[in-house]
């Protein structure tokens, strides 16, 4: 007899018979005596069709008038799955990302939440009524209305828990869980029971894509119980927490896979102090985030530095680079997206100092070729091919999974 | 340099290139040194699909969430104009019903507006900006949507300029303006310059559907100088105002139809007092409008009572006559939804006692048969058999604009 949070994607509700199984799902876990607050995103390809439109009248469109428009999907699906739980017989309210209180900061299309006023939320549970939010929207101190970004409806969902001190937040989704690896691709993947938040979010980083990072983060932060599952299976899930019971007896979590990253390489730079520094910090103020940085040791008056970007972000740290290029001073800048990364993640790595080994070793059986290779306390990344991608994950996940008996 | 309204309807915004129009005609309005403000409906279509799909889910939802749904319509379409008008270099920014601050009563789906807090709305337009506002919708005193019913984004826009004390709230269509009547049954039907708010009055009720009779009486009351004009001609107008310029001059401001009727007769009534008062307050306390009364004279020990009510109503309030069938005391009932009632309105013909003599006569010889009359101080009204209805508007029609040579 709790309070539980349920955020549902926008493949859950995609259409009718779809929203009657959310319905169905919410309105079980009210009739066995909990509180339920459910989160909404968009119906399936509501949001494409609505970017579609304004495409259509302005591709330059201000984002202060596409969250004006975009937040429309969301407040379209809650009240039609509010209408589907009246049609079962519950008391239900659907509320719209201000009616809930949610209170965010100014960045248009990309808002954070500053806080849930939870005022109108705890009237309408006193009332006994399932309350169902929009996702992914709030409003500034002017009343405009803002969308959250990507994976906002994860962190509406987390925020709402975390304001509700809520027992639970479920995150329905098209996957039933968390798998040491994507199931399409290695077929021996398992779903993990548990899995701590550290690990969640180097996974959801590595482009596990089951979370959204910021709604993990949060959850962290305000110690959310997390359970991520699926929407069809009725299934349980894998639950995101602080400290996992298995933790002791795996040595890995999962192993992801990122192709959406590009490589730059600045060759020739003069061996200054101070040199890396400048080239990041000019990145940064461009608003490039750069993930593995790989500088050659110098053996003679040049040395090269090599860092990883998004591939959306490759042509503007180029353009950024190039434009410098003279107070920089370097030769020439290899550029390539023909590359993947391949991580895996684990808490208990950090006691056992073979899993890296074992990591590497995977790939040279394999053939594969290590091109970078970054760690830290709970995780080993190596770039490698991108043609080689899958096949890494393949052989890692094969490795792990067989040589330590994990299940 | 005023400050203008401008209302837009669904057909007027119903794609892209027409949204792109109505932005033009924002901008030319702005360009010339007025404010603007716009009130936009939904897109054509939008609210029907919102009501399939609701339909989909649940045929009885309940009113509070059909607002929540229906309200996104009109929230699209004025995103979506903000975005043209963004997109043609004019500072734009659009409003939700709330945000332009809407205050209703709770009857959702047929909401009464209470107020409107012009706070954001003053603010937006000292910044130089033109608004976008939603027709159609406004929120309670709960912070729940609401919509106003049928006509409502037309009640929006005269509101909207009673509280800002605009100079004109002109009300964008898809007719060009108000004509002497239907200029799709009549030819020689010409638009008029001018008409009073008294007239525009019967002829909204008359079925003539040009202005909804809401807007017009708030219009009314609160002194709005009212234009019913074209967004796809580019031409002037009907000016709807207090008193118009041309009224000596015409007898009759236009001639109209309304075929959404039904005649009900209670024969072989008792001649008891207060019979009448006892059947109306029946079927007023049933929600049933009535229009034409008609009570014959008393000949004998019983009298009939013969009346109109629209289309829609003629099943209940037979229903309720029957069910009381023994308090009331009457053989039996007559029901005939096969006529139709043709009116003639003009402010000027209190002082011309010839205009209904002329109208009669007019039916006379064409050979139609009049059922019942019905008279005000602005109009006179008649209830012919609906296979005549047209043909009535036409003899009279051109009766009053041969004769009277009204131009």
């Amino acid at each position: 007899m709790g309070l539980i949070v349920q955020k549902f994607g926008g493949t859950s509700v995609a259409d009718a018979d779809r929203i009657r199984n959310v319905a169905r799902i919410i309105t079980e876990t009210y009739r066995r005596g909990h509180s339920v607050v459910a989160v909404l995103s968009a119906q399936g390809d509501t949001t494409d069709d609505l970017i579609d439109k304004a495409a259509e009248i302005n591709p330059n469109a201000s984002k202060r008038e596409m969250d004006m428009l975009l937040s429309t999907g969301e407040q379209i699906s809650c009240s039609l799955c509010a209408m589907a739980i009246e049609a079962m017989g519950y008391p239900v309210i659907s509320l719209t990302g201000w009616q809930a209180g949610f209170r965010t900061d100014s960045a248009h299309g990309n808002a954070r939440i500053k806080r849930v006023n939870t005022e109108r939320l705890m009237q309408e549970l006193d009332k006994k009524s399932i309350v169902i939010v929009t996702g992914f929207q709030g409003i500034n101190r002017y009343d405009d209305i803002t969308t959250l970004g990507r994976g906002g409806s994860d962190t509406s969902a987390v925020a709402l828990a975390a304001a509700l001190h809520a027992d639970l937040c479920q995150i329905y989704t098209d996957v039933d869980g968390v798998y040491t690896a994507d199931p399409r691709m290695v077929k021996e993947a398992h779903k993990l029971e548990e899995i701590t938040y550290d690990e969640m979010l180097e996974l959801a980083t590595l482009g596990a894509q089951v979370l959204h990072n910021r709604s993990v983060e949060m959850a962290k932060r305000y110690h959310v119980n997390l359970e991520v599952l699926s929407s069809f299976s009725g299934q349980p899930g894998t639950k995101v927490k602080e400290v996992v019971k298995t933790m002791e007896k795996s040595h890995i979590s999962g192993v992801a896979r990122d192709k959406n990253i590009a490589r730059l390489a600045l060759v020739g730079l003069e061996d200054t102090p101070g040199i890396a520094f400048k080239i990041f910090s000019l990145l940064a103020s461009s608003g490039v985030n750069v993930d593995i940085i790989l500088q050659s040791i110098g053996r003679s008056e040049t040395k090269d530095i090599s860092f990883t970007v998004a591939k959306s972000d490759m042509d503007l740290a180029r353009q950024v680079l190039e434009e410098n290029k003279e107070s920089i001073n370097f030769d020439r800048i290899d550029v390539s997206d023909h590359i993947a990364k391949v991580s895996i993640v684990g808490a208990g790595m950090i006691n056992n100092p073979g899993v890296a080994a074992t990591m590497f070793e995977a790939l040279f059986s394999a053939g594969i070729n290590i091109n970078m290779i970054s760690t830290s306390e709970i995780k080993v990344s190596v770039l490698v091919d991108l043609d080689d991608a899958d096949r890494a994950v393949q052989v890692i996940h094969q490795r792990f999974y067989s040589e330590f008996g994990d299940k």
